[in-house]
């Protein structure tokens, strides 16, 4: 793993920095465990992830919404008094940005100041679409207060439940003995499998060989929606296998659309439906994934969903 | 499972009464984080079995310790405000008695007047060795407060990491959501070989097999001891891969026989290093497993024992 992440997101680890887990969902309820008493508020990027904001309410954690814009998380509505802030900055979950580089400047001065660990959630950064992206948040941590996430549910399957936490040894002490009372041992066998897949870069293949994919798929999303649903702008993205395109927010409107296309035979979601909405998050849109449709089928489910929209 | 535990056990049961999971350290914290909320006492034998100590102690629970004597737990010790009772009344780890029918009854009247769950750990008793033994509490549960907690970790082996827990459906269903915050998929491939092997016979033609090979050994051990070690006395105890020996309570001697032991290349525990005492537990004793030794080394094995012992 930490070969992999050296590899594919420019950030070098060492093995003893490195906790494998049974995916993100694993990884996200046992930091939530270890690092949250009952009651700690969590900063979270609103609209958020579903499963972090379960974990961390789980772990009867009281999560606090913070805003997005275009430049991602406004680090300057980050509560005083958080705990830990649960973020994804290369390419934020739901809605799309790219946490610019002076957010994260002030946030990881934010966790310094504040004694806030940051909760960095890279789940689809693998894939990457501009020439230019920045590396993960983990890369500048001079002082020890990210935690990173990753896992193979992007690039080869979700069920496989392999992902990983980076973060300073002493805190994964921590979270290693709360994995000790839940699930003590490791899936050797997977993992003895993922580590050759890695070593012979054979991972490193996968994801070039299906980034074309993805990307080919990525263009003709791009080209539909501009051509087909002018009502939608898409939210500037750099990674992963989702396009947002932001709508004005008209939840009943959107509801009826992704009933609509879903009995169309095309599955879309909009922002509402994917996320955790924590704060007067005012707009709304649709997450268009293409992890899961043939190139030559989205023409066709753009044109529904426009045909659907407009009808 | 359910198809195992009505061969094996004595117990019916509904597949959608069970929840398969990653062994039983996965179920006891999930029993934990669904059942009980930080500060509740929970009621556990003394000594107790460390695992379950730590799964309660991590969801900020307070195990309170019951005494333990030849007829198992003392139900009339119970605290009256406990929110669960964890149990191991088929073979009482680590020390060894059976729960008796009469404590049966009046736990199950205990936790019916209380409204506190039993958690019933029957962790090893695929292998019993007398001729009448009772069925699981489980068995005996009219009012639905037993959560019945079994693996393959005697059986097949603690690597494979396959445990279940059976509980009325609602309650289960409380369980799984817990499980999804954490872990969200079963392990397909696992259970799917694991169903095959239970509804082929083979496992239960596995635990006849071992079965006599482990009661060999069991044969062994009480004889040696019986020969060898007149210092201690076998605790009744009809179920499982260990015969605990009681002796007077002196810890510091029992740590200088299993570390002799141990530096003679016999693996051996005291009760108080294999357990937590959580009262005013005054015995103390050998706790001598059988599951990983061949039955010729075991005379040879008791004999160094005894030599420590003595000398």
């Amino acid at each position: 793993v930490a070969r992999h992440l050296g590899r594919s997101r420019g950030i070098t680890v060492d093995p003893d920095e490195v906790l494998v887990t049974r995916g993100t969902a694993q990884a996200l309820d046992l930091v939530a465990r270890t690092l949250l008493r009952p009651g700690d508020p969590v900063a979270m990027e609103s609209p958020a992830y579903p499963d972090a904001v379960l974990a961390f309410r789980t772990a009867r954690a009281r999560p606090v919404g913070v805003p997005v814009d275009a430049e991602g998380l406004v680090v300057d509505r980050l509560p005083p008094r958080a705990a830990l802030v649960y973020c994804t900055p290369s390419h934020q979950a739901p809605v799309g940005p790219v946490l610019s580089l002076p957010r994260r400047v002030a946030l990881l001065e934010w966790a310094r100041r504040t004694g806030a660990w940051i909760v960095e959630d890279d789940y689809d950064t693998e894939y990457r679409w501009a020439r230019l992206t920045l590396d993960p948040l983990k890369s500048l941590d001079a002082d020890g207060r990210v935690l990173y996430l990753g896992s193979v549910s992007k690039t080869l399957s979700p069920r496989l439940r392999v992902g990983w936490i980076v973060a300073p040894p002493p805190l994964l002490a921590a979270v290693v003995a709360v994995k000790q009372v839940t699930d003590p041992f490791a899936e050797r066998p997977v993992q003895r499998a993922l580590a050759r897949f890695i070593d012979e870069g054979r991972l490193a293949l996968h994801v070039r060989r299906t980034a074309a994919v993805y990307g080919a798929r990525r263009a003709v999303v791009l080209r539909c929606v501009a051509a087909e649903l002018p009502a939608f702008a898409v939210v500037p993205g750099e990674a992963g296998l989702h396009v947002t395109v932001s709508a004005p927010a008209d939840p009943d409107r959107l509801d009826a659309l992704t009933r609509a296309s879903a009995a169309a035979g095309v599955a879309v979601r909009s922002v509402r439906q994917s996320a955790v909405v924590l704060d007067g998050y005012a707009h709304d849109g649709l997450v268009l994934g293409f992890g899961g449709i043939e190139e030559a089928a989205i023409p066709a489910a753009v044109a529904a969903v426009a045909r659907e929209w407009s009808g």
